[in-house]
């Protein structure tokens, strides 16, 4: 047994175990700290395909590897399934949901974002979200079970607005759901069905702001929303939700009865940063000095979607390269602070920005390099999956996909759980 | 649209898409009927393999298909993901839980078997059996929870009784999952925790009767029984189990702490049985006649795990290939009849009995010829393998197997869904 708990060594907590902070505990493993690692699940998500889990193309294990496994060589890691409660930074002491302590000499927070429905929490049973597996695994059974009922009803209104789905937001996350279900309608259930036509099946994306992925150059906005809708997508823009229920979705004047509605349309910082007690921004995050540190808390850091800092001049944004950079620049920061050397300030690297949209299509803009269609699709294919971690994931996606490529199929089909409205 | 109902041709409904009833469809696939596959899940499961998705080794899409994707192409066939509450025989109708009702010429039940507990229902919340993939990930998330949980607490006792782990039943499911729990004690977790040994973890076997795997010769059960207690099984027989609690079990005088108990004991019909009126033998199962048929309903049959039926003087076995045979035995029936021609009975052709034990341990045995150890298991897997439904599958289970053979890694290895006991 290598008890890490036993040496005498600084103790560097990690709370979160994404991009931030399993890149901050590997940069960490020939640093002189001991590291305890706390998630409440016992897995590292690859987030960037977690639509394909929504939409029962991959299944949950495909993108997702055993925290521990990863870390299993890395001896001064301590792995701990546990909720954190709160963080008190000048005590240095972590509070786990069940009370019990653990204290601290550095401590990264690195617990992301949830979906946050701008204080309509009534919506969250009616447009669930896309963060987690279950919250995938809870969206596919929806989207499954709703063709299911559509084929099983013989009121014709009813079987309508069974066959709506509507997804709000036109960010990343909306536009890959909205392709992939108008392909999974259009081709995946094609001759399956003897009293419907899932071709028939509305999919509608809408957005509030003017465009679809706003954070995109306009012309590739504008490709983008071409794409969809030779997919299949109605688009509309310029649309913001007043009210979300179990019959549908209100827009302006216009009801939209549609059973399944996505959420896709708001983030908000993980509940912890709120007991930091330090100033929090709009959305919740925490405004953290240059080199991620907690302001007023030297040992306290924040990385990934939870922090919030400028890089020149530019707000750092919320995608997977920068939580990676930003979990590897605590790691040089608490290293340089070890050593009594100055930390650095932190420098986001922009490696472009990619979205997928649905079979070969998808937009890449690097710089002013700028791609658009089938030849995107397959940047972004071979982007992600070489980031996958492990071998075994990389070739069962592949294979995934290559079958999924060929036949249209997707490999994930499979209702699990209760369906909460299984009563009617 | 294809709308099958349309046609006045003889209905045919089937409830349960399961080995049986998914076997009768297909041998109709060109009689001239219409036939409605009534199912509450939307997939067939190949549920020799549920004990891998249970043990982490396979996901749930692995092993189960969508019905309505494998019985596309049977144009006389409607699928319909639909609860039944009851058959009436004579009405010649079947009722949905929703109250709508459907009627049939011939029906075929196949809803199989869900685990008992012998009249104590309330270990059911302690001692989870291996029926549905619900089932197998709550097993699984169980299995791994308690590791995860050991690893976090400092009292000695609840950490040696989280790491017990007793499978009640010592058929060839309690064998299996016996045997792949040793694995994943000894084997897959080696190195990934800091404060336990996963490898001094206790998997206990305990049946209530002489030997394990009494459906075979007794020297095969003996030589599963020494196969087992080679992976690191402690196998006790004559231990009926007295009592199941949150604590652990309860064998005579001993009391045996563990977190982690699973139930692999008791089969009973599935309740619908009751709903037909007839007498049921002591495990609830119906005693058709020769030729399936409910007596006094001609037009009514049973199929599968539910039915209690002879050949050749002795019970037909509650097994794939039986169910597979009864199936196509219905469909060969409901043919003759629509003909005009007299029924045949029921003759199970026997191809003999394997079980799996663990990493090249099984056994077999086909009429006299017998086999254990790595020979058995290579037999088993190819057997296996090769009667899963769907090229892709085929390939993804022995990639993952391959995989898992080299490495001992388990590629399904995430926790999913909220854990009951989260709050302790």
């Amino acid at each position: 047994m290598n008890d890490v708990s036993d040496v005498a060594l600084p103790h560097v907590v990690i709370i979160g175990g994404g991009f931030a902070g399993l890149w901050a505990a590997r940069a960490l493993s020939d640093a002189p700290v001991r590291i305890t690692m706390l998630d409440r699940g016992n897995h590292h998500l690859f987030q960037p395909l977690l639509y394909q889990v929504a939409t029962a193309g991959l299944s949950a294990p495909d993108i997702a590897a055993p925290l521990r496994q990863i870390l299993r060589r890395q001896e001064n890691v301590t792995v701990l399934m546990e909720e954190v409660d709160a963080i008190d930074p000048a005590a240095r002491r972590v509070t786990l949901t069940d009370g019990r302590h653990i204290d601290f000499d550095y401590a990264l927070l690195a617990t992301g974002a949830t979906h946050a429905y701008f204080g309509h929490d009534e919506w969250a049973e009616h447009a669930p979200g896309l963060k987690s597996l279950d919250d995938a695994l809870d969206i596919r059974r929806r989207i499954l079970s709703a063709f299911e009922r559509a084929e099983a009803t013989d009121d014709l209104d009813e079987r309508k607005a069974l066959l709506t789905f509507a997804i709000v937001g036109g960010g990343p996350t909306g536009v890959e759901l909205a392709g992939t279900m108008a392909e999974i309608a259009r081709h995946t259930l094609n001759g399956e069905f003897r009293h419907i036509d899932p071709a028939h099946s509305q999919v509608m994306l809408l957005e509030a702001g003017p465009r679809v992925l706003s954070s995109f150059d306009p012309d590739l906005s504008e490709k983008a929303r071409l794409q969809l809708e030779h997919l299949g997508v109605e688009v509309l823009t310029g649309t913001p939700v007043a009210s979300i229920d179990g019959k549908g979705v209100q827009v302006g004047e216009r009801h939209i009865p549609a059973r399944t509605v996505l959420w896709a349309a708001g983030v908000a910082a993980s509940p912890l940063a709120r007991t930091l007690g330090v100033p929090l921004d709009r959305a919740g995050r925490v405004s953290v000095e240059s080199d991620l540190a907690v302001p007023g808390h030297p040992h306290v850091f924040v990385a990934g979607d939870l922090a919030s800092v400028q890089s020149d001049g530019r707000p750092v944004p919320g995608v997977a390269p920068a939580a990676k950079q930003m979990g590897r620049h605590v790691a040089d920061t608490i290293r340089a602070r070890l050593a009594g050397q100055p930390a650095t300030h932190f420098r986001y690297r922009d490696f472009g920005n990619l979205a997928t949209i649905g079979r070969m299509a998808a937009v890449v803009q690097v710089g002013r390099w700028k791609l658009s269609g089938a030849l995107a699709w397959w940047f972004w294919l071979w982007a992600h999956v070489f980031f996958l971690i492990g071998f075994r994931n990389r070739l069962v996606v592949m294979l995934n996909w290559t079958w999924a490529y060929w036949t249209y199929q997707r490999a994930a089909r499979i209702i699990l759980g209760k369906d909460p409205e299984a009563g009617r």
